[in-house]
C-alpha cells in the first residue's frame, strides 16, 4: 500500500520525466495515474509509474514512467480466456532502459536487482534502449526492466491490458492488488 | 506518384515536425518514412507522412505527420478476413488537428477540403485535438483530418494496419498505391 502523500509526490515526480520527454498529457490524466508498487512497500526502487491512453479489447497504449534505477519486477502475460497472452512493444521516448528476456545471459549486466529480491529476477538477456529505440516481446515472454541513470520514459503498445492475469516470478507480489493506489 | 526529389523534401520537412515534438526516431525510420500522397500529386494539401513503429497481426503503432493545413482524405477500414475493421486511437502530441466523423455537422467548421475535392469530404461532425488530447474511432467510422496552422504529430494506436483494404470516399484514390514511395 502507498500512502496518499507518497502516492502524490510518486506522480509529481512522474510528471517531471514526461515533462524531460517533452510528453504532454491533460489534466484529467495526471489525476488518473497509476502507481504500481507491487504489494511490496519500496515503490523507488520496485515500482513504475504509468498513463492508460487507451485499452479496449481489442489494443491497449501506455506511457511508463521509471525514475532512475527504478525497477518493473520479472513477469509474464500468459494467454487469457483461449487468446494468446498480451503482445508488448516497448518504445523508449527518453531515457535509457535496460530490458531483460530469455537467451543468452549478459556477462555484465547494467542492470542490478533491487537488494533482497535477486533471486526473483532468473532472465539475463539484456536489450538496452534509448530514445528512439524499441523491442517487441511475443506473448508470455517473462521479462523484467529497470530504468539508467537518467530515469526513462517507455511508450508501450500492446493487445488489451489485462493486469490481473499477470504471472509474476516473485511469489510476494499479488497482480490483483497492484494498481489503483 | 512522388518524385525522389519532392519524397526527400517531404520527409525532412516531416522531421522538423517531429523535431518540434520531441519525438526520437532512428536512422533506420528516418530512412523508411512513408508518404502517402493517394495517386494525387498534391502532396502537400492531400497528403500524410508517417512512420510506422510496429504492425503485428494484433497491433499497430504508427506516427502521423501533417503539415499546416494538410489533409488526410475521407476513408473507413471495412471488416476484413472475418475480423471487425480497424479500430484507431489518434492521440495528439504537437500542434493540432481537426478530425471529422459522423454526427452532428460543425456549423462552421475549422477546416477546408482541398480545393476541387469538396465533394469527397461528406462527414462533418467536429472533433479538435491539441497536443495531450486523443479520440478512438470505432471500426469502419467514416474520418478525415486536417492539421491546423502549426500543423500536427499525431501518435495512431490501432489493430493491424492493412492499408490495401482502406475505402476512401474519392474514387481518384486507389488504396493499394498509397504507400511506398
Amino acid at each position: 500500500m502507498l500512502t496518499k502523500e507518497v502516492y502524490s509526490k510518486t506522480c509529481e515526480r512522474a510528471v517531471e520525466y514526461l515533462n524531460k520527454a517533452g510528453i504532454v498529457i491533460t489534466q484529467k490524466e495526471k489525476n488518473e495515474m497509476e502507481v504500481a508498487e507491487y504489494g511490496l512497500g519500496d515503490v523507488e526502487n520496485i515500482g513504475l509509474e504509468l498513463i492508460v491512453y487507451v485499452n479496449t479489447d481489442r489494443c491497449c497504449a501506455k506511457e511508463l514512467i521509471l525514475f532512475p534505477g527504478q525497477t518493473c519486477p520479472e513477469h509474464r502475460h500468459p494467454p487469457v480466456l483461449g487468446e494468446p497472452g498480451k503482445e508488448e512493444t516497448f518504445r523508449c521516448r527518453y531515457g535509457r532502459v535496460y530490458l531483460y528476456v530469455p537467451g543468452e545471459p549478459a556477462k555484465n549486466p547494467k542492470a542490478k536487482p533491487p537488494r533482497g529480491s535477486e533471486v526473483y529476477f532468473t532472465v539475463w538477456h539484456e536489450i538496452e534502449l534509448s530514445a528512439g529505440e524499441q523491442y517487441t516481446l511475443a506473448p508470455d515472454t517473462l521479462h523484467w526492466f529497470q530504468a539508467g541513470a537518467e530515469g526513462a520514459v517507455i511508450s508501450e503498445f500492446s493487445t488489451k491490458s489485462r493486469d490481473e492475469y499477470d504471472i509474476y516470478t516473485d511469489p510476494r507480489i499479488n497482480p490483483a492488488q497492484n494498481r489503483k493506489v
